[in-house]
């Protein structure tokens, strides 16, 4: 889907809603709807001249400063590019109403109160109360469902993360400080071409293995227990997200059954996966099993989430979700147990929904039991 | 400055502006008032019981969610903390209402429209319309001014800097990709105890130099010319920044002249540095030396700006800032040369006011000529 195609997208979205614009000034929206990824920046989309055709071009326009010149031509071909130094939405704002527009859309959760201050004061006094409409998720909604050129840069990005699970499994072994394993992993991942990590590196092992959170730290890999790996690479601006878990040394009887619970839960909500299904019905699938199997208490998140452009995107997998999955959503499956003390176990892929139900991105690397 | 005194300090800041209590939700506000540094927080301070004094320690909570239970305890143990789902904000919000207290000030620019209009529904309808009081960087401005702690600290932050130049220096030749100049840095960095860069490394190179805002890209090092490094660390929280521009071969008499007027005007900006100067003085000192040496137009940003938890903070060390400089303040002075398509320099200290004057405190890493 070309950048024009997706402005007229989340214009056809405020018309819906009874606005006759719209104002982007997210990063990750406007990246999505320019192709421009400066760090500051604002799109204002108006509905064509009268007379064109309902399916000609939204007029549109990018504001950003002198910083970027350069970079939003080369970026942001198809757009007219204003640079200014004033607040990119400020701009934005002022143009929409020299437009004619007299109602706006604009996401809320994306905009701070005083950046909303500034919006109101360029326009006209008499419509200043009701110009700004709030959307929620105006654009966030939209950048859900992924197209085609979107979904190779993430099955990219998912294979990267796989590269890189089988690069470090040779450093895991007992005494060797988490750090040091998180370290070579993003090493790696930027001679790789990535841009960075989608998040901070989680490897926790032992007993903190049953801290979802826990980061990397100084400790050691114990001489026996389970290491937990999630991490993600940003390449091409977009994210993977996966995690793996193993065991150092022999594994107790329990262990063995609790990783195969989490499997057996992870695999029944990757196989919920198809276009119809509720997000609360995938996360259902999983949290079903590790209730057979007594861990309900012991997952304590929800399953997973919408990946892309940002590490968390909708749609979320949790309980009594009732938004129904499209194809072209790419969403993590990560069901985890956590018994505090003892040990945790996570496994997570990244999953694409297809027409006729799904496909694993992640699929590169096993989730099968790996004892070191 | 312990906590409980920051909490004291922002608390009376809302007194002095009619409000009787504070709602702060910003990460580095949040972990600044409580050492909490979890990625979902809210703090909420309210003035003491009547009768027990002013100096009093203010009442305040810390708001989190399930996810940092262990965490908000260790990080934060001086603070009762409320362990909830709902969003902190809209916690602290409701707490602040339940204290009595009938007017709150909060940071419009770090709180969203969405996240307000959820404060708004918890709070008596009566009270409703006048209850929260904007009041832009309330504790980004006390954060402005460091503590001793926090000076520690940042000269840390700043002394690793300077190792990482030292360290980066010896591969700076030509036919090396900037790509890996900056990977280099970024690995010695992580090795040496920092959790992250402060921002994305600039590795500028030949004609890219003249830039301000070029990254690391995949261009080699040129035979001759400048190398611009701008990059800096996170260490224990805080952020370094600084800048040195190298040359690589021999120099022609222009480049050394440019080279040595934007070191003339840093050092006058920086000798500028003490309290009761006006950032615009500061920034002013700069200028007039690269107006004298024709440079002028090519120094196209501010001189600098605040730095601490975060990379950017206040004050703005720019073109007419009538805000003085106070003991405390750690600032960037960074002019730089642009010469579009030719070449550029900058050259970046970090500089902390003192009583007397200030001190360097990036000054292990020399700012004179150096030709590879």
């Amino acid at each position: 889907m070309h950048e024009v195609d997706r402005r007229r997208q989340a214009l056809e979205t405020a018309l819906a809603a009874g606005a006759g614009g719209v104002l982007a000034n997210h990063g990750p929206d406007v990246r999505w709807l320019t192709g421009f990824t400066g760090s500051s920046g604002a799109v204002a989309i108006a509905a064509p001249p009268a007379g064109r055709g309902k399916r000609s071009a939204p007029k549109a326009v990018l504001f950003t400063d002198g910083r970027y010149t350069e970079q939003a031509k080369a970026e942001a071909p198809g757009i007219k590019i204003v640079i200014e130094r004033k607040p990119p939405a400020t701009l934005a704002a002022a143009w929409l109403a020299e437009q004619g527009v007299t109602k706006a859309a604009y996401d809320s959760t994306q905009t701070t109160v005083a950046q909303l201050e500034g919006m109101k004061l360029v326009v006209p006094g008499a419509l200043r109360r009701s110009f700004f409409a709030a959307q929620p998720g105006l654009v966030a909604k939209l950048r859900e469902v992924k197209d085609s050129g979107e979904i190779v840069r993430m099955q990219k990005a998912a294979t990267l993360g796989c590269k890189l699970f089988d690069f470090v499994l040779s450093r895991i072994e007992s005494g060797v400080p988490e750090r040091e394993i998180s370290l070579a992993l993003e090493v790696e991942a930027r001679r790789s071409g990535a841009e960075g990590m989608s998040f901070e590196t989680i490897v926790a092992s032992g007993p903190r293995s049953s801290r979802p959170h826990h980061r990397a730290g100084a400790e050691k890999l114990p001489k026996r227990g389970f290491v937990t790996l999630d991490f993600g690479v940003i390449l091409d601006g977009y994210c993977s997200d996966m995690t793996r878990t193993v065991h150092l040394g022999k594994a107790s009887s329990r262990e063995w059954d609790v990783y195969h619970s989490v499997l057996e839960a992870q695999q029944a909500a990757v196989r919920a996966v198809r276009p119809g299904v509720t997000c609360g019905e995938v996360d259902e699938a999983a949290r079903e099993v590790l209730r057979r199997a007594k861990l309900a208490k012991a997952f304590s998140h929800s399953t997973g989430h919408g990946v892309g452009l940002e590490i968390h995107e909708g749609p979320r997998i949790a309980t009594g979700q009732k938004q129904e999955l499209q194809p072209g959503m790419v969403i993590t499956i990560e069901p985890g147990a956590y018994l505090a003390g003892e040990f945790g176990v996570r496994i997570e892929d990244m999953v694409l929904v297809t027409e006729s139900g799904h496909e694993v991105l992640t699929e590169a690397s096993p989730t099968a039991w790996i004892e070191l």
